[in-house]
């Protein structure tokens, strides 16, 4: 996160908001990577047939938030159509992950904590759209 | 395509519409492919400081496109809602990257092309919106 | 891979194997894209407990061929040792997913193009290898 | 990091060194972005045509360090020579590019940044392959 800020100042269109896109690029990248973990933890499980799913989602939802920080990261010549369009959809995404892991967090850790790494995604999207305004 | 096609009809989950479904899957990985190839190219020109802002759309392109593939490629349980999100974030990614290579079409035949695969992807995106329905 | 080779041919970088070239980055698309497929289909299949491994390697193998095409798509200041390793890499994914594919075959479809997919693309990969000398 | 490491354990597969692994795993996903950043901060530098060799690696780098975080944060049915072969194509790449954004380090203070996320992300590499062993 600190490295990320960093970065986001240090470019020549850095923005006046530097620590909420950052924040909100790291907490794609640990949604992104909870994601691939818990999808690869679902299916070591024993019960692994009642969590495809849950596995099917968290991979969507990983590449999702991938490319959303991918976007977010590049300050130059920006097209504001089309991130708040990718934010809209990733909040999306980890909407749905999230409800979906949540059902199962009970029962696995890694779904719990899948589940809150979505929760705080999604909010920081809906929190980037709205500083984007219309 | 063939391959695409192929694999499509051998899941479970195979859908009614497997060639409309691998065509689509097809222009995601096209125009992914020729916006890296495009974006790369830009840099080599002599004239870079003038293709900045194609350079920076293909990278998105790109991006969004490969994800857009991975996404359609997922038949298992499958959310109407986020894909639909998505091909909409795809088609709009494509049409502007589509439009601002255009621009550049006369002068760089990798431009030319790679326009030319973002409306392929624009329409296949379109195409399969419609296809889901609402 | 007429369009990958239009693009390859286009750059100012453009390399005097074009074709080669070409083929080898489409056989890495057209692997990855099998791989994703056949990771969602085992994951449909009654008997995805012993798909796991299959599964698995098959993402794996999915994100190496994807970033394994982009990087080759770039000419521009290309680096020999990091491209060599890179499709070293590719290579031995593609094997070890050829095979466990393969061992899945006459049970499940997927499996069975997944795995020549994967054949395909090692073999190019060690084509290029070849081409690129030592 | 934090979170990521609760992943690792959560996991049935949990590995006994949780701890570096993560660390390894958040290492490749600052090094993606800052990469992703200072490909597209150079960009928008008016000296661009001197940093082309720059953008490009960082562009390579970003695609490996991101599929290195994926495979390591998968646990199940780990194959260690593809894991291994993966991790130094990684610290290659860290390596070719960390030197590169040093070079222009005194100029921009975006490629000093990253180059030193290239070091640490070289470095952890190296760690991980020697605790993987032979």
């Amino acid at each position: 996160m600190q490295t990320i800020e960093r970065m986001i100042s240090s470019s020549p269109k850095r923005s006046n908001a530097a620590t909420g896109l950052a924040g909100c690029i790291a907490a794609c990248l640990e949604c992104a990577q909870a994601c691939v973990s818990c999808a690869d933890a679902c299916l070591s499980e024993e019960q692994v047939a009642s969590l495809k799913r849950c596995i099917r989602i968290n991979q969507d939802c990983a590449d999702i938030c991938e490319t959303t920080a991918r976007v977010l990261s590049r300050l130059s010549e920006q097209d504001p159509g089309v991130i708040r369009a990718l934010l809209e959809v990733c909040a999306l995404s980890c909407a749905t992950c999230g409800t979906e892991c949540h059902r199962h967090g009970d029962h696995h850790e890694h779904c719990k904590i899948c589940s809150e790494a979505c929760r705080r995604c999604e909010e920081a999207c809906r929190k980037m759209i709205r500083s984007i305004g219309h």
